[in-house]
Order: C-alpha cells, then sequence, then structure tokens
C-alpha cells in the first residue's frame, strides 16, 4: 500500500495491492484495515501547530512531560475521562470506546501531525464494504481495527472498531457443551479475535495495513463495530 | 481430541490426535492448548459436593441466584476481590490473573463439578512443551490459553496464560514508523493475538481443544505467561 493521503481512494488503493499481491478474494474472506489508513483518508488528522492547549492540559502535560498539544486533542476527543494519571489518559471517545488517549495517535503520521479515530467507524466499514465490493464484483466484510491496552494485562491488541459484513459476536448462550450442559453466560467477540489475528501479520512497524483473514464464512452477516461496547449499565470500571 | 481424564497423558493424545489429522508440524508452529483440558489432566477439579459455603458466600448466592458452592471455590482461589457486584465477581488470581469467576468455570466439565485453573500454568506449558517435544521430535511453543471478557466490551476472547518456546511480547519501542519518528510505547502482546487467532477454529462448543498456529517463527524464544501480567504499580483499575 502506498502512504494514503487525505484525499484517496481508499478502496481503489485496496483493490489496486490485492491485484498487485495476485490475491483472489473469496468468499469468507474479510478485510481487515487498519484505523491509521481510514483515518488518514477521512482526513481524521490534526496538525498541532493550530492547537492552543487549555492551562488545565498544558500543566497536567508539563507535569509528566507530554506534548501539551497532543493532551489538549486528547482532552476533545474525550467526552468521558475515566483515568487520569501518572501520565495516562484512559477517556470514553464520543463513540463510545473506552481506551488510552482517546485513539490519538502521532505514530506513522507526518511530523507535527496526530491522527484522531474515524468520525463514525461504522460508517467507514460500509463505505468500504460497497467501494471494495463494486472494485471486486462481489460481497466482502470489513473491519476497521485499532490497537488497545488492556487494564490488567501487558501489551496491546487488535480490536474491532468498525465493521460491516460481520456478525461481531458469536452468541453460545442456549448452546450445548460436551456433556449437554447449557452453556449459560458465553458470547465470543470473533470480529475482535480476527482483528488480532490479522495484526499478526500487519504489524506497527511492517507496514501492512490491510490483511485478508480467510475462513470466516460461519460469521459474515449483519452488525457493527457498537455491538462490541458494553453499555454502560454493565460497566463495572467506569 | 478424545475425553481427558485425571491421569491422561496430554502430550500423547495431543500427539496422537496430530498424527490422526495427518498434520505435519513444522518450525514456526504454535499449540494453543484450551486451559480447560490441561485443568482436567492436572486434576484441578472439584466436586461441588465436597464444598461447604461459608455464609457469606451463600448469601451472596442466595442474592443473586448463584451456587453457593461454586461462589465459595471462586472466593478460595481468590486473593484479592476487584469488583464483586450485581452477581459478578471480578477477582485476582494466586497467580495474578484478574478475571471473572477466578477462572473457576463449569463448562465441558462432569455435572456437579467445576474446574479451576492450572496451579502454574507455565510449568504446565512447560510440561507440555518437554512430553510434546520428545513425542513429535522437535522443538515445540505451546500456549494455554483461556477466554476472558474485558472491562468495556462485550464477549470474550482468548488470551494467554501459560506460555513456553514463545516471547509473548513484542517490543517496538526503538524501532520507527514509516516516517522515521521512533515509537514510543508500543508493546504488542502477541501471545494474547495468537491465542485468540486460535480460538476461531477451538470454539466453545466445536470441542476442539488444541489449535496448531503456524507462521510464528519470528516469536519462538525464551518466555512465560506471567510477563503478560501487568505489576500493580501501573493498574490504574484496582
Amino acid at each position: 500500500m502506498p502512504e494514503v493521503s487525505p484525499d484517496a481512494d481508499l478502496p481503489q488503493l485496496i483493490a489496486e495491492a490485492i491485484a498487485g499481491a495476485g490475491l483472489t478474494i473469496g468468499s469468507g474472506d474479510v478485510f481487515v484495515v487498519a484505523q491509521k489508513i481510514v483515518s488518514k483518508a477521512e482526513g481524521a488528522i490534526v496538525s498541532l501547530a493550530d492547537v492552543a492547549p487549555s492551562q488545565a492540559a498544558a500543566e497536567w502535560a508539563g507535569k509528566y512531560g507530554r506534548d501539551p498539544a497532543v493532551v489538549e486533542v486528547v482532552l476533545r476527543e474525550s467526552r468521558r475521562i475515566v483515568r487520569m494519571d501518572r501520565g495516562v489518559i484512559i477517556s470514553e471517545t464520543r463513540h463510545g470506546f473506552i481506551c488510552a488517549n482517546a485513539g490519538v495517535d502521532a505514530s506513522n503520521v507526518p511530523p507535527g501531525c496526530v491522527t484522531l479515530l474515524p468520525r463514525d467507524p461504522d460508517a467507514s466499514a460500509a463505505g468500504l464494504q460497497a467501494g471494495l465490493g463494486a472494485r471486486l464484483g462481489r460481497s466482502v466484510a470489513i473491519i476497521i481495527s485499532c490497537t488497545f491496552g488492556r487494564p490488567w494485562r501487558e501489551g496491546v491488541v487488535n480490536v474491532a472498531l468498525g465493521v460491516a459484513g460481520l456478525t461481531p459476536l458469536l452468541d453460545c448462550r442456549g448452546g450445548t457443551d460436551a456433556f449437554g450442559r447449557r452453556l449459560h453466560s458465553t458470547v465470543i467477540a470473533v470480529a475482535d479475535e480476527i482483528a488480532s489475528a490479522a495484526e499478526l501479520v500487519m504489524g506497527k512497524t511492517a507496514g501492512n495495513p490491510v490483511a485478508v483473514v480467510r475462513g470466516a464464512a460461519a460469521w459474515l452477516g449483519e452488525g457493527n463495530g457498537r455491538m462490541l461496547l458494553r453499555p454502560p449499565a454493565t460497566d463495572m470500571f467506569r
């Protein structure tokens, strides 16, 4: 994939990369697309020189050696601060994602800039699904992915922000186990697991912003990324 | 794989299943093994009829319609309660895992019983690595996996509890992005991503307690599952 600019035709670039790699796309294939290139194509990028940090952002940034303009952008992208301590901001974005720095990120972005998460990752996924489907002449499923940290585990893993053409949750409730016992509480986040599988070949430094995951036919169908967000009523860590 | 009993020779059963499936094991292959069969083979299983619930366990279980004996086992397996509300117990196990019900689980277990997590999942992984390696005549890498929920996302995903022969964290700090910018904070939890990829073919109801993930040669090496545990000092959600 070439570097993606704000006026890029992302479905076209992905279709060209597929053709260039000699890939044949089949049913059950899911395209996992890094949030970063979706944000770039949608112009969800901010020049830090244009950001005037609030006094609070500047003070907090100074205390922890962070860039005041980046902290300001993080706060603007947040609708609720979950934790803000020790130089780390965990917040809820306007979409409802709870993650570090509200998804604001400076890696693989031109110097002096940061990307924001796409305005509506499900709409972005639906747009890619339509555009890529038209170019490939077949229906496709899309996951727009991003790496998130976890409260109690080291390292980040890839998760699904936006989804189109895929059922993100596999509900095993009502099924039975090997002893005929009914499963009561198991719902598998297959879209997140597919995103994590894809990350293994995408990588932060490998520069593969799109991966094709095969064999996912069982999970194709209706769905979106919002289904993966835990509602506030069952959130025990607000 | 047949049903695993407490006296089972797990490396032998896995080696037989590989031979039966006609699989050739190559370098860079990682065996992902469901915690459930490891616990069964190690006898980490409790008959609920033998458990006398404390009054506190009984009262809490009654309030939320849960089995008092299961709640008692969960509390015994916990060294710290993180949240205990609305019928849900999130606790820290003696190993340091923070998860629902301390990993105590009744699915795919004979009626009236629950499994505990293995006493030492890294030792279990090392044992499987040695035993399976001897039977296959080559070195192998092992992940013992379990599905964990997430505080802010619906559904569970597979993660790595015990690890042998694999570096669980890929440290990108010090690397550079496409713009030559140094990556400051990115560490990828590849062992968890491999476990999640494997779950897609293992499944709760599919009854495949072992999966082979190929192409992982880049991450083979020294490591263990404890490396994936966030230390208390950086835990913002205790």
